[in-house]
């Protein structure tokens, strides 16, 4: 056996925009080949709403056309950089998605908007993780769980999201209860892909995603599963009778949610029969293909980051307040999956690179900023800041924050800002990795992925330096696509040629990039004296404990705000009413 | 009498790159003619030392230099603008100057710098306001007087400053006591030049500016003049000793110096015997050239600000902490002088756009910044600034202090920053105003001048709509130089066809511009919420008093800063030397 054919698995990264199709080498990890599709349908395959900037939709057809599209087109790559491959070499599939992305489907599991009469609804369609139209239903969710079922928001940072999988349903069945009745189910992206190839889409056949119902929908099985019925009449009684027509089970990634069917298998050009592992979470499978285990934590920096790591479920493990989700096999079978993470982290430099354009766009650029404020010292421009500039996921959770920066003297120069706000971002980051600590989870080793990761050498270092670890990389530049994969692997099994376990898995198909940051130690003592000013500043207007009571102010400043964008508004619309009269 | 021949004033305003001449016409304050001369020595006539940015002199000869020279253009430039003017039209002279510029001088009452032997010695020279060398001293001067004599520190803010008049001296015996043994006496510049003119530079004839005195050098008759003999001494035994070669006497600005002797007269083409004004401050004459009386605020706004209002002395003042001072006479005659200011406000906008240059040079200008700010609402930004990039002046007299921006998101556009951070001065200047009121000294109206009110009518716009008061803006584009020429008719008197006091040259000489702000109701009551947020981040960051106890943070960066700072200079020195040896 030990000299046999190369053997291969799929892996399907359902993004915000496109999807990704990654080939790799189930015995090495290493990558055949690789495609991108974009989904064709709305603003780079978002539906939007003129009226509604809450509003954030997806065609669910996008999915399939975009989904047999990348498959043939990495097959036809992986062909093209080796004449010997053969798509039978494929022995598993695996897919990650978005997340919370709820489709009303219908009795047989189609998603409604397949229906002539909800094609142009845009409430029939998926609602994009991003979609904040729920706000006020996540409020309500989290008042009464807070009341009636604390332990529900235990495990999900304290506050139910306007993100997630109950906010919008029960949003959808206030605004159109047209669509929520003709819904008999709402299945999570990550459900829907894996069940529609392997032919399980009845309620009864499709096997739920873990990552997806822990993290979005409440599901634990030390109560029972779902939130109670009672609690969910509570919010509305038609969510209790929808409640039966969801599911008691779910399942981890390393289980098939089923088998390629015949059809798909020629529709897609891949073997039939092969196993589909059960979906999950981008970042969680993310996380898998940059090799978490039990002290090492996942970093994906990018936009924003999802900080992932894992823990023995044999073990105890508190209750963490500020995490976004402690789920049972979320990440790894038999593992506590533990997600944190920061709104904002590539988002804010390219706030200031492109929104401020400091010095124009040549003198501005990133590459220039950075390189500029490589050669500073660490506390050298006197400026600290939050990097609240889309709220605070972790540990405060709570999006009505803002940004902050202080220390600005009448020399202040624009890398020192671009430098401060790295840094803001590294204590915040920094901030993650001492709560886990706090509560018993010591973080070991830090392992990196995403665009920031790959793409920005000094960010790396700072981060090396503010938490005074070395800062790994993951290998692969596609963890998400290839934990997917992975996944295929392990749900093929070892007969088939695959892995036992994602233990297995990762031991073969992961590693690290050669190059790592270490932290600097002159550059950590003084960081290690900047972190408890950010600290300062982090509890004095994040947190209502402090004594000082700025806790209101960045709300205040936001109610207002809010106040005064919608008097614009007005008086804008009453301009074009005016304008209107007088032609 | 009533048909009788024009009068006029000659105004010197010795600023601190140049000089300025102005010749008025007394009846009406019809500006003739104007002229400005620059400072030929140094960088912009300041004379610097590569070794101690601190530092900051001038050479004595610039100011004579550039007198003669600027009166000569003022007088040919009056001529051409109307044919009939002939010089001696002029009935006296007013001079006012940057302070504390003290000069150290021999028994003749000769500055050092003439002599031989001190001529290239920067100690010997006029050591500029903006010189910070003495920042030990001042401190020392400082822990002593509120040790022994806090009622010196309770009419000049709290603090004895680095820029004051005992600190350069004691400096200068502790770094150069030969040019300190050599020094018969100091004068400033504003007592130096009219002395000069007139003839009366003898210490025993000198007649000394109440202002210059009462507000940089202690001087108060209620505690017998200048700080008592014992107090300098426990400063250094040879400060005592100088103190008996000082004054016991000081003027107030209505009354003259001297008289034009008739050397300098033919030397300047100016009639002999005019009388020419005791000397004061710039902002001290500027604030009676802009119409300065009880209840009226004088604004002088360019890169920082002075902050001038007068109270009768026959009426009783509290001291009010935080006011850089409160001197009788130093403004008008019979009048308490109240100072206080901001230490940067053009310089915030100038340093965002110069320094940050957001947008690069063309989009991020002054004016299309200003343009786009003016279009929005009071708070639509959701951005709140503390006007500290320069430390704060007034009310809490603290130059450890930073610049401080909160409520950035991912959308914050310059011009957002831009407004915030005039907002943010205007919430400074109102916590001034706030102050004198809190005190009983009511502001009922504020008169704006300098280059902001001159030239910028959105900051204005924004003043007038925070305080919720008119905003008006001095005729005179030139109030300094307006006032000393005030001071020139004042000191000339009625029979000379000047005046016999200040109030009645206002009247007749001082006007308002046509063009005023008026606050707008909605934004005030916006701004009216604002304010409130803006004092508690103030108090947070700017006082002990604050319970969540943030007073040190932004000292502890500054002191972080300013080792790293260091840090970075050996390194570069190490850098230079490793270059060397290679070499």
């Amino acid at each position: 056996m030990s000299q046999k054919t190369r053997l291969c698995s799929l892996g399907l990264d359902f993004g915000t925009n496109s999807v990704r199709a990654l080939i790799v080498d189930v015995a090495s990890g290493e990558e055949i080949s690789t495609a991108v599709a974009n989904y064709p349908s709305g603003e780079a395959g978002i539906l939007l709403d003129p009226k509604d900037p809450e509003l954030a939709r997806q065609n669910p057809a996008d999915y399939v056309e975009s989904m047999a599209a990348v498959i043939k087109k990495a097959l036809r790559l992986a062909r093209e950089a080796d004449q010997s491959f053969r798509p039978d070499e494929i022995i598993g599939v695996g897919v990650d998605s978005t997340g919370s992305t709820p489709l009303p489907v219908d009795k047989n599991g189609l998603p409604l908007a397949f229906h002539d009469e909800f094609k142009e609804n845009l409430n029939a369609q998926a609602w994009l993780w991003k979609d904040h139209t729920a706000f006020a239903e996540a409020q309500e969710i989290t008042e009464l769980a807070a009341k009636e079922h604390p332990e529900y928001l235990a495990k999900c940072g304290g506050v139910y999201s306007s993100e997630w999988f109950f906010s919008k349903i029960l949003h959808c069945r206030r605004v159109d209860p047209k669509v929520f009745a003709a819904a008999w189910s709402w299945v999570e992206l990550a459900d829907f892909i894996p069940a529609l190839i392997t032919g399980t889409l009845q309620p009864e056949k499709m096997k739920r995603s873990r990552c997806a119902a822990g993290h979005k929908a409440m599901f634990n099985e030390d109560w029972g599963g779902l939130p109670a019925r009672d609690f969910l009449s509570k919010l509305d009684p038609a969510l209790a009778e929808l409640r039966d027509r969801l599911y008691d089970k779910t399942y981890t990634s390393d289980q098939p949610a089923g088998y390629l069917t015949a059809s798909w298998a020629k529709a897609l050009g891949l073997p039939p029969g092969i196993p589909v592992a059960v979906g999950a979470f981008d970042a969680h499978l993310g996380a898998i293909g940059a090799g978490v285990a039990p002290g090492k934590l996942v970093k994906i920096i990018g936009t924003s980051t999802c900080d992932i790591t894992v823990w023995p479920n044999s073990q105890p493990l508190p209750d963490i307040p500020g995490l976004c989700g402690i789920v049972d096999g979320s990440v790894l079978p038999g593992y506590f999956g533990l997600e944190a993470g920061q709104s904002a982290v590539g988002d804010i430099f390219n706030w200031f690179v492109n929104y401020l354009q400091p010095e124009g766009p040549k003198k501005g650029s990133h590459e220039e900023l950075t390189q500029r404020a490589s050669r500073l010292l660490p506390g050298e421009s006197g400026l600290l800041a939050l990097d609240w500039n889309n709220g605070n996921r972790t540990v405060l959770v709570d999006q009505r924050l803002t940004g902050l920066l202080v220390g600005q003297t009448l020399h202040t120069r624009p890398e020192e800002i671009y430098l401060a706000l790295i840094e803001g971002t590294a204590f915040g980051a920094l901030t993650i990795i001492k709560r886990f600590d706090e509560y018993g989870v010591k973080i070991k080793e830090v392992i990196n992925c995403g665009g920031i990761a790959e793409k920005n050498p000094l960010v790396m270092q700072i981060y090396a330096d503010v938490f005074g670890l070395e800062m790994k990389i993951a290998r692969s530049s596609q963890t998400c696509a290839l934990g997917s994969a992975m996944a295929g692997a392990v749900a093929a099994g070892k007969k088939a040629g695959g892995y036992e376990n994602f233990k297995q898995a990762q031991k073969a198909m992961c590693g690290l990039k050669p190059i790592s940051f270490k932290p600097r130690k002159d550059y950590h003592q003084v960081y290690a004296e900047l972190y408890p000013l950010y600290r300062e500043l982090h509890d004095a207007f994040g947190t209502r404990s402090w004594s000082g009571n700025l806790y209101h102010l960045m709300k205040d400043l936001l109610a207002i705000r809010d106040r005064q964008l919608e008097k614009a508004r007005q008086l804008e619309a009453g301009n074009r009413k005016n304008v209107k009269r007088k032609n």
